[in-house]
């Protein structure tokens, strides 16, 4: 596998793959040997150059440069295209040249894939298939609420204001700063249209903003459901999906903030939050509207995704033993313990093998 | 009219009363000497020492005090209490001690007062009533908008997540700081309930956050309606209240610091914007699901409403010629031109006394 891209997703994808006992990274392309550039050398992740004229700024660096991306898209049985919206769908002629299947990722759009695609929601959908979108990660973040609900009680109806972060921590140049954006004003937003890309026929709108805070997105989210159900048993049914974590009461979560501090506290790579955080004490159900409040960690929600996305495409195994497979070698899952990351002793070693590399 | 607390909202009380042709501010009472206080000796309201014991810091501060606040309360035909939440409360003893009339802000209990008053809602509620309760920022701007519509179309259901400001621009020791917190966790909000002081029988859900801004908060509102309708025609109906202004596409107008720009800039005082702000590209309608974007600058909306709430406590004039007059006189309405502010002549006229004053 091969990681064209190696920036804030790139880089999580290249370690999630690496971790996994049937999968190995043959390298990762870069535009620029940056500090991300170095942190994969150290990994041992093969670099290539996905600007070939740049190669000598590699050499000057002090990184060794296999080759240009398209040596390494001709070696890959497949590559997860990390690169920056826009650029994705520009890099598909060379995938296709080398007749090399590739993942896109949910900034393009939906038509740069024959299916976007959701482990949880529609995994059979991409067996077998070349080009596939990992939608992106408010509607991953979405998608795993939606596709337990309607199984369980049926879905009348969608609403769901977004309630986005400015930009990634290191996105600096980004705002807003002390202003709260209709973003896009325009109602409904995007986000609505993209979950119907992996549920066609849900009833869905979508209100976007964005505020001034970096670590993750908050949904408030509305779906009215077509059976009577109560808040305890909704809850019940989420805490039962190993990609949504239900935080309890009496940790004192209140915001992103802490559950970053959680997350890294528990040694977890980056501090990521792979799973949809939902507070419990949020849940409630009026009449057959059901409300909760759910973070969603930007940088990291859709790397699981990415991983299930390459297995579903080589067919190597099915859908309920892709995810655990995936959720066992990453260390996805926190129980309701406040100590039960799944991955503790994992990440500790990891961490220990950077600090000895270091 | 006594004011007793003279602070963010105290401060805007009294310059509305001032400017009413049928008021008069015979007083203001504060707790502490501070730049507030230069302000009202400024504007040549009395000055009254809300903490009896206090008063040789006012004297030293170089500030003639009246006498204690009890004074301005037995002299006062109404008192409007602009003291912090739960002060409020506690000063209920005071007023009724004087027999004096007197109106507590939206912070206080629902109890501390006869009557929530909305004045667009339910001006005659309070007609003749000693102690009226005006509701709070969020709960005014969503009364502002529901009342219209379940008079033009009925209204089913209200859903409505309150994207609020973490705190006032000179409340400097408040957060979050680069988060997103849902507040309160448990759903729905105290703010639904609220509402339904003014609106009795309105099913109505609300979800409330708190973000790093200061300047408004922003509604994602959902009204699901009785009747099927369209955008155009809710537009239209919201271009018609005076209280609301519905900002025009192609002025740029993209957020709350834009908005602040606006109104500073046409010389409004302080940049209030006592109307709330609903962006026209926002308004849409899905099936008989109403959604918007509005913006209420917390510090300013409530204003009008004191005003209004003098009117219909003394019973001096009914509820269209109290709006129209508090309107005129304060300056309250922005046509959809960009200089449309109506009280742009008087804020100026406001502005060049101050600076004769200074």
């Amino acid at each position: 596998m091969g990681v064209n891209g190696y920036g804030t997703i790139g880089k999580r994808v290249a370690d999630a793959v690496d971790a996994q006992p049937d999968m190995e990274v043959i390298g990762v392309a870069k535009t620029q040997p940056n500090f991300e550039a170095h942190t994969a050398v150290k990994r041992g992740y093969p670099m290539y150059a996905a600007i070939p004229e740049r190669m000598p700024l590699f050499s000057e660096a002090g990184i060794d440069v296999e080759g240009a991306v398209d040596e390494m898209v001709a070696d890959a049985d497949i590559v997860v295209d990390c690169t920056p919206s826009g650029i994705g769908a520009e890099n598909k002629a060379l995938y296709e040249s080398h007749d090399t299947p590739a993942i896109f990722q949910g900034g393009e759009d939906a038509d740069v894939g024959e299916v976007s695609f959701n482990a949880r929601a529609n995994y059979d959908d991409a067996r077998g298939v070349d080009y596939v979108r990992t939608v992106s990660c408010n509607t991953t973040g979405l998608s795993r609420i939606i596709a337990p609900l309607r199984e369980e009680y049926g879905v009348e109806k969608v609403r769901a204001t977004l309630v986005r972060r400015g930009g990634d921590p290191g996105q600096n140049s980004r705002g807003p700063i002390n202003d709260i954006l209709p973003n896009p004003i325009s109602i409904p937003s995007h986000h609505g249209p993209d979950v119907n890309t992996i549920f066609p026929d849900l009833a869905i709108d979508t209100l976007g903003l964005k505020v001034p805070a970096t670590l993750m997105h908050v949904h408030s989210l509305n779906v009215t459901l077509e059976d009577d159900v109560t808040a305890a048993h909704v809850r019940q049914l989420l805490e039962s999906e190993s990609r949504v974590y239900v935080i309890p009461e009496g940790l004192g979560i209140d915001g992103a903030g802490k559950l970053k501090d959680f997350a890294l506290d528990a040694g977890r790579p980056r501090g990521d939050l792979w799973e949809n955080c939902v507070w419990g004490e949020s849940i409630a159900v009026e009449g057959r509207d059901l409300y909760l409040f759910q973070a969603i960690h930007q940088e990291s929600d859709v790397i699981p995704e990415n991983v299930d996305a390459i297995r579903a495409m080589t067919e190597s195994v099915d859908q309920a033993e892709s995810m655990v497979t995936t959720d066992d070698y990453l260390g996805v899952g926190i129980t309701g313990d406040p100590s039960g990351f799944s991955n503790e002793d994992e990440a500790e070693a990891v961490t220990e093998t950077e600090i000895a590399d270091d």
